[in-house]
């Protein structure tokens, strides 16, 4: 049982768009008490792996700011590397931003998805794929704009959230304090399709049964319907409402 | 259609134990023509932010040899970095292995799994999974037999194996042709009580629906419990065979 | 000759407190388009050099988000090392920040001051001195609410700001595009007294008189003392305003 | 003395050619219990400083898995950088194995020699060279099957042994308890026309007499004879047997 | 008040050139006991940044000997990384040098300027700049004499001095026992024509005011002075004196 | 054939002590225009995994200045790490050393030698360590001079020297211009009790006999003996000269 919201409900989310001046495509996306910017930037080349195939490559950055988190945590910069989450966070959100993007269409281009967290309360990486979409999209239409596309690349809405077991309750979007506490964890990326392109569950303290796999993603796809919901309107001038699954 | 075996069947299964003479438990995993050595290595100690908790830990390390592939890879050492997928299959393996260990029950000591393959050909980190259970029931056998630990703090068995849609029809255990040609990929890792402990599924080339995904878990439950009929053989002197599962 | 201000005049500041939840004290801080998040933590501990000389430190970390100017800039934890610029700010605010705390009224503790610069239009180190401030007085006062320190151990207000020679003309507070084409930059902190504690100027592209150097340091004082008059407000219930210069 | 061999007589030594399926050439080699996998790997390129001397180089690179030995040994990979142990014995292995290959013949090829140890008990870096010349000819024989070479571009047989002194006795081919206590180490490559390629012998806890080094070279040439008989085996097919030194 | 000198003296310098007779120039400078081996390098590219551009660069690295100091400093490449004191003075240096190179007439070449302190007693960096420009100089001459430049494409002395405020007293090029007990510390470099290239000042100790401030540059403006005579002499059969200043 | 000396004949050698003012022991070793500074530094403590033993260390570190050579080598604190020729050297300087020290009656202290080569001709590795040996002797007589250790604990005499096969012919102590020519390449490092304590030599362009090896022994015992006069010179007030080997 949660205070002040059901289980299946997700927090209240808000997407600025244009947060900052200089990234062709710029969010600040806030899920309850989590913040984060994305930025899209857009590079007309591509990594040697891919030249001269015709296609283009999105990838994703993914930091925190040493407080966005209750105690400090040390840069990765003073580090001198990247940790292991960073790693499997940025890969998480680069593979689902990609799986939407016609890359034949984009053509020799890669899309740098920079996702930072300003402050932290459970969520960050979901949030991160969720804001990341409309900061791409943004990005995406200045090249329509300026007729270096002739339309969008994108295949449909993407939305991230996730969900877990607290205290053997099912819950979606778990908080900083919720996300502590579960038992099981996953992270939930698809489309306004019905469809998943990513999904990360984890049982490290609580092995999780098939039936309980089901209900979890149901609640997932409530709650990334409802997110598409807050990306359409931030999108309104330039990409269609997501499908309505039936 | 597969030509040598069917779609819901694995690949064929030895595990060689006391491989390798020095560590507490060593085993030489073959799946296929994938073969990951997996040793388990039993340290008096806790990482520091375990110290004093009065209970254990278990992690993971992965590597290849330069010419497990097809073509030389990069050793990460002479990079001077760990990259982010050598990264994000230690933090799978890691978690896996933990979730089946009575933390408690084994008291300050850190287990230490090291995952090296040698060749590889599709289901790399699965091989290293199933591989690395049997080589730490063989490492803490030890401890028992000396005295140190009053029974095995085990608490079942654990698999994975992999699963993913080739052209439009789901396979159980992808070999490296077949992972090439994967549109969706999953790795799952479960227990022999029919609980999962990690899911991890991508559809970066093509979403997958609700429906797929289940029969994808279908698959993989059947694979698992394959793979935990031949941990038992390796195991047949040490630990009781796996829970019959209803 | 500039279009919207004086020569010796500042652009428009604003200073936003608490804008992170997390950090002891924290603060946006806007001049003109460089926005900078400066967070200051307090940690009950010492370098090592200083273990048993019952007196604080000081220390202060920058960065810029990828995006926060006009092309994209590599991250440097992706780099896996600070670049000399990076280190040249930080230790530039951290003496500054130092110079202005009573060490030994602080105690065996240290003061992290984190400079996020979000967006970046010239003078981002500068403001970076004139919004640490403010958070470290924010997160000193926690202490001396929770009664660990008896009063601020703070000797004055503390801003900066930077000053050059563009085309032949002295100018105060440059933006981007000014510094861009200055030939003779110094960035000056100081003292509601009316002292200096950095002055770091260079005129690589062009040398600069004894009587240029007079005439710069004559505006920044006028820019100091405005921008003092922001902090004053942002501090208006904690900190009394800033000592009159003659 | 020496339990069960003479102290002039070499471990069980075995090649097994072929070992892991991906390389231009492979063996594992086993020299009493340590055991080793040599790969070899050719490259249509030369490192840029080579480039356009229409010749070719030969590289090699040298690593354990952590439990190649008795206590665990931490990667380097996760350390981040090459040991200067590792880095010593890379340059003996590549050096060796250079001395034996007619570049010019060779072409602007790189041939790449990985030694991974998979079980140490002494004399590592020797069984690394002994077994990398098999790998090495078994690769440089595919070339000459695909017509890319008209020979082998090989100069006669090379091995290497250590030997050393312990407890006041000559040795060759010490183990590793024996190599523990030994005061004199010495590790000699050779040809089979009875030349010396490399020899590095250090007395840091004994220094020895010019008698003692006669006397340990002629036990190191009966070893490595005693070695190339066994490559001799290995290579059957496709290279003559060592020449007979008088 | 200081016991061998003056407060606006500078303590005995010397000029030693062709100290090492690799590099294009080549200096050994000693102030009081401060010694620098200034080097030279010019190579016949730019930086990428510069590429196409017509123009050059000059850039500097400074290093100490572990035991150029009282206690030994652990050598940055065993560390893996340049801290933070050497990138700040290795801009400085590289800025200060830059300054009074005519780029477009250098053309696409690089100018490297290496000084390594072999002895430490204070003002290493400025004994640097002051070393550095008189190495230069002598590389440059070298292009002259081979016909590659017309004429020598600099635009006048560099020198530079530190000054500071020990004890209440301003005092001009403080050794190592001065520097340590300096409430503020100032490094400038200027030009033989009275003007200054970079000055850096800080009172992270005590605060100065502008009349300290003004009071320092005229002590620092002596200090030159004396530097750039000691640097004629050294140059003095291929570059004209300083210009008087009036 | 050699123009200005006799195959057999070292190139002249000078020591000149107390080089450097700071460390304990310090010289410059002048071999032909080979230049080393090596310092010495006595540290109160021991490695790790010597702590509790009741016994010392003794180990090197060395490295070129950029212009050391011929061309300017990349400084390795700029590469972020050490290369493999710098850590094969430190090593070999490092373990010659040790094997002349009586590591109990140094007691619990680490020795530091720092070799750093200011210019390069040849045999820098050589050089430095019959440096590297006068400068710790010169150190370990302070401590005893303040009655902190009641003897040297030395044991007797170390020299290096190279010798190489060059042209066919064979010669003592080679330059940098032969040892780029030579076929064969060979350091020794040897008492004055006409053992050695390290023999390293490599014929990777040119395999070497055992008549070979025997001739080249002798020449460098001759240029040992050689170097130990010089060093005795340097040492006379402090250490007994070199035992005259029969």
């Amino acid at each position: 049982m949660r205070e002040n919201r059901k289980v299946d409900e997700i927090r209240p989310v808000k997407i600025e768009t244009d947060f900052v001046k200089h990234p062709e495509g710029s969010v600040l996306i806030t899920v309850g008490d989590t913040k984060v910017i994305c930025s899209a930037t857009i590079e007309s080349k591509v990594p040697s792996f891919l030249k001269g195939e015709g296609k283009g490559w999105v990838t994703a950055e993914y930091s925190m700011l040493p407080r966005a988190t209750e105690s400090r945590n040390i840069r990765e910069a003073a580090k001198g590397k990247l940790g292991g989450r960073t790693q499997e966070i940025q890969r998480l959100i680069g593979r689902s931003l990609r799986s939407m993007v016609n890359l034949k269409k984009l053509g020799e281009r890669t899309i740098w998805l920079d996702c930072d967290v300003i402050q932290a309360d459970g969520g960050t990486r979901t949030a991160s794929i969720t804001g990341a979409f409309v900061s791409m999209v943004l990005a995406l239409n200045k090249l329509v704009e300026e007729k270096e596309l002739s339309e969008l690349p994108v295949e449909g809405y993407l939305a991230a959230i996730s969900v877990g077991i607290v205290n053997d309750e099912i819950m979606l979007d778990l908080d900083g304090k919720e996300d502590f506490q579960a038992d099981t964890d996953m992270n939930v990326a698809g489309t306004d399709k019905g469809e998943f392109v990513e999904i990360q569950g984890t049982g490290e303290n609580h092995p999780f049964s098939k039936n309980e796999m089901e209900k979890m993603l149901s609640y997932a796809e409530k709650g990334m319907h409802a997110l598409m919901e807050v990306q359409s309107q931030a999108l309104s001038e330039i990409y269609p409402p997501p499908a309505k699954k039936g």
